[in-house]
């Protein structure tokens, strides 16, 4: 059999799949059980290049468990998210059977570009957006689509609200068919809003800052304030972006009070809910979001708080029809010329992407198998276990809480007994930091706030417990002995 | 065990991995070898809505063999890429391989926005984008990143292109900071380009059309005549996009002609390598992307003609410190403000996305076990066979073929004996692609050229053989009967 004949053989992937499948699933346990086993085996950058060289083999490697030893090499090498004591990025510990429709989707490789590239992702796609538009109170006219991160995300909604709301045809005429625009945000966005602005065109001032209270939350109150400075810096606002939550501390924008001075305005409102939109699914917990219902576009990632591998990020719109306006545009050997609302199950009109990963198969699986209630009890878990762990913090004498979490996110840092006083409290954080993810005991990350820099941890992870979070609190303090 | 707890748990991974691994084998064997097995289930987009209704229950489902079923109905109502006779859109038959290290990646879930999330995904990165850089003749000082597809890859080269060479500094200053500016390109190019153009705020003349051959290939002595028009219009012209190939007829612009343009008026050279930047890895080949070595940046997806699944794009730049450019931010919980060049293991300072997928595992490590022989020989085949799929067509009375092509890609129509003569041939061809595609013998697509709409193949499955494309032509003379 050629070299090609041999990779695309049935007999093959049986193998190697079945011994794939019983060394994640070796991991798997032992990552949620063997608390001995490092979250993170620490390697520095260059230790990892020449772990991993770049000299390719012209012939295919005669040993036939080849590849079967390289990926047991890149899981342990890995940083391992299933573990209870991963606590660092909002980056979920991914569901199996989600992963497993992944791998499904990876050997379908249907591009979803069009309908006929992907008729069971397409259909599928169109259910779990409706599923998200329901659960965060929209009406029957919201629709939407799923791309490839919460960046790409922002991005889309922003030109959504651009074509709308600039007041010219921004996208055939460009920017200097109207004046520089500008949106009214907080300094607590996550940075791709920056980042899409100054993609637009708009340039760094193309966000208006609007300040935020003791709490990192949004303060409607200036809001007007900032539309004045906008527009005395000559800029016309076309929308406000609210966090739910925010990046850093996990706080909540007050989405009904932006949504007031939208509507006084005639303001396109975004809601980056990347993480946080999922609070609409907790009983407990979906007042945060109270509001969210009234915003024109929402992000909402699923490989955040829905438990999907990356990426897999929903933007919503209230008026399903504004979702074609992002990308105004056709290609012949594409979209036959026909107007792209009557083609909602061709994707490419309304998403960055051309191909498109069949990324609904893993929302729609999980969410059908494993029922609501799971990802409901999920998110409540998560943001009552970031609650009492802020109690935790609060009382020991040796740490300082920085905010009262609104969400699954607690920034705090080791103020010891007084002994490091004259110490440099920002080094000290990341000292202890490195020193405690080097051991492998734990992983979590940092953040810089306006009194300093904060150790951060995301409780992410459903295997974690109050147990686990106690004993990072000890590990910090041996740390720092 | 909790709803939670069951569903992490590794013995019902690895029951439900085994089954899933045992489908997925039978599917590939039966899409390879069963040519009486439909390459499309054809349905409408309202009976696919019906059959993946969104209701989605509560609790979990108590069927322990419901998770298996649900992707048992997937595989068979996908469009099977692995047949023969798949040869449709760009978008190609995954290595199985590629797919299992997909499903690690899924499972392990390293987010890759920075170095910590992704230890051995971010080190891989750098191997095979030095691999990339190295087949298309860079030098060492070159550089690049994965990204979620050309899309994306092209805005991020793109605006790279504009803080290199708007004159003034676009990124901070915005659009109005300076002229409108434009590409040159013909209008043989991706959509995506335009819309990069667009979402950048340059507006629909932000692309300045040169004229293509009768090949589709852009005419390079025409380029100066385009920059004058840019000129005229008032726009700054920053960058020359050339396509290797063109998407519609898969074409190849003569990238070293366009580069001595692009040197003689200073401006940025971008090649759309999407498709076709691979005929590098392939010694018959190769010249077609002779110059591509002189060009500033180059998107290449590795899930085309590199046999990946979808999306894994890379953007390749012949200074790697220009990919700096693309997005000159920080964000103080993930970069510790530090300058982002001497961190190039923390991946987000330059890509699009945040957290990203481990794309890089599936191309090392199919790279590593399968050697580079072997992709360099399915694109000198595939191309080959285009090369005699065009021959037999041009041989045939009642087809036509509309272009030799460059690539994989063959655009052709039926003509018939004559009896057509006073058909619309344009409605015929549309009528023919779907009577063939609804039988599920072949799945193909069509394109729309200065002629008028034509068929249109990609030769892109390893599988596909010659006497699959001349049975295909036999299909369609029946279905015009």
């Amino acid at each position: 059999m050629s070299t090609i004949d041999n990779a695309f053989d049935a007999e093959t992937l049986r193998v190697l799949g079945h011994r794939l499948v019983d060394r994640l699933a070796d991991h798997l346990r032992d990552s949620r059980e063997n608390l001995e086993m490092p979250v993170l085996p620490w390697a520095e950058p260059d230790v990892s290049i020449a772990n991993w060289p770049g000299d390719f083999p012209a012939g295919p490697d005669p040993d036939p468990a080849a590849f079967d030893a390289l990926l047991g090499r890149v899981i342990d090498g890995s940083t391992h998210l299933h573990h209870p004591r991963f606590v660092g990025h909002q980056v979920t510990s991914p569901l199996p059977t989600a992963a497993l429709a992944e791998f499904a989707g990876a050997m379908l490789n249907n591009g979803m570009a069009i309908y006929e590239m992907g008729p069971v992702a397409t259909a599928m796609e169109r259910a779990v957006i409706r599923w998200m538009c329901d659960r965060i109170g929209y009406g029957n006219e919201a629709g939407g689509l799923l791309t490839s991160g919460g960046s790409v995300g922002n991005l889309t909604a922003l030109l959504a609200a651009r074509q709308s709301h600039a007041g010219f045809d921004a996208w055939t005429g460009g920017a200097s068919a109207g004046p520089p625009l500008a949106v009214l945000s907080s300094d607590q966005t996550h940075y791709c809003v920056q980042r899409a602005v100054q993609i637009m065109g708009w340039g760094s001032d193309g966000v208006v800052a609007v300040p935020v209270d003791e709490r990192f939350r949004m303060r409607p109150e200036l809001l007007e304030d900032a539309f004045g400075r906008a527009e005395g810096l000559g800029r016309r606002v076309v929308a406000v972006v609210a966090s739910a939550a925010s990046t850093s501390t996990g706080a909540y924008d007050p989405l009904d009070r932006v949504a007031d001075f939208c509507e006084r305005r005639g303001l396109w409102l975004h809601v980056d809910g990347a993480h946080g939109a999922a609070a609409a699914i907790s009983p407990k917990y979906g007042q945060l979001v109270d509001g969210i219902e009234r915003a024109d576009s929402v992000v909402w990632d699923a490989h955040k708080m829905l438990l999907m591998p990356a990426l897999v990020t929903a933007v919503l719109f209230r008026d399903g029809a504004r979702s074609y306006e992002s990308f105004a545009q056709q290609a012949s050997y594409l979209f036959e010329g026909r107007d792209p609302s009557e083609e909602w199950f061709n994707g490419a009109t309304r998403t960055l992407e051309c191909t498109k990963r069949m990324m609904s198969l893993e929302l729609y699986s999980t969410l059908a198998v494993h029922g609501t209630d799971m990802f409901s009890e999920y998110v409540t878990g998560t943001y009552d276990l970031a609650r009492s762990f802020a109690s935790l913090i609060a009382a020991s004498h040796d740490f300082e809480l920085a905010v009262e979490p609104d969400a699954n996110i607690v920034c705090f840092r080791f103020v010891g007994d007084g002994l490091v006083e004259d110490t440099d409290l920002d080094a000290l954080q990341d000292r202890l930091r490195s020193r405690v993810n080097a051991s492998g005991r734990f992983y979590f990350v940092r953040t810089a706030l306006p009194k300093g820099v904060f150790l951060r941890v995301t409780v992410i992870n459903p295997a974690t417990t109050g147990d686990d979070l106690a004993l990072l609190l000890d590990a910090i303090r041996e740390a720092a002995e």
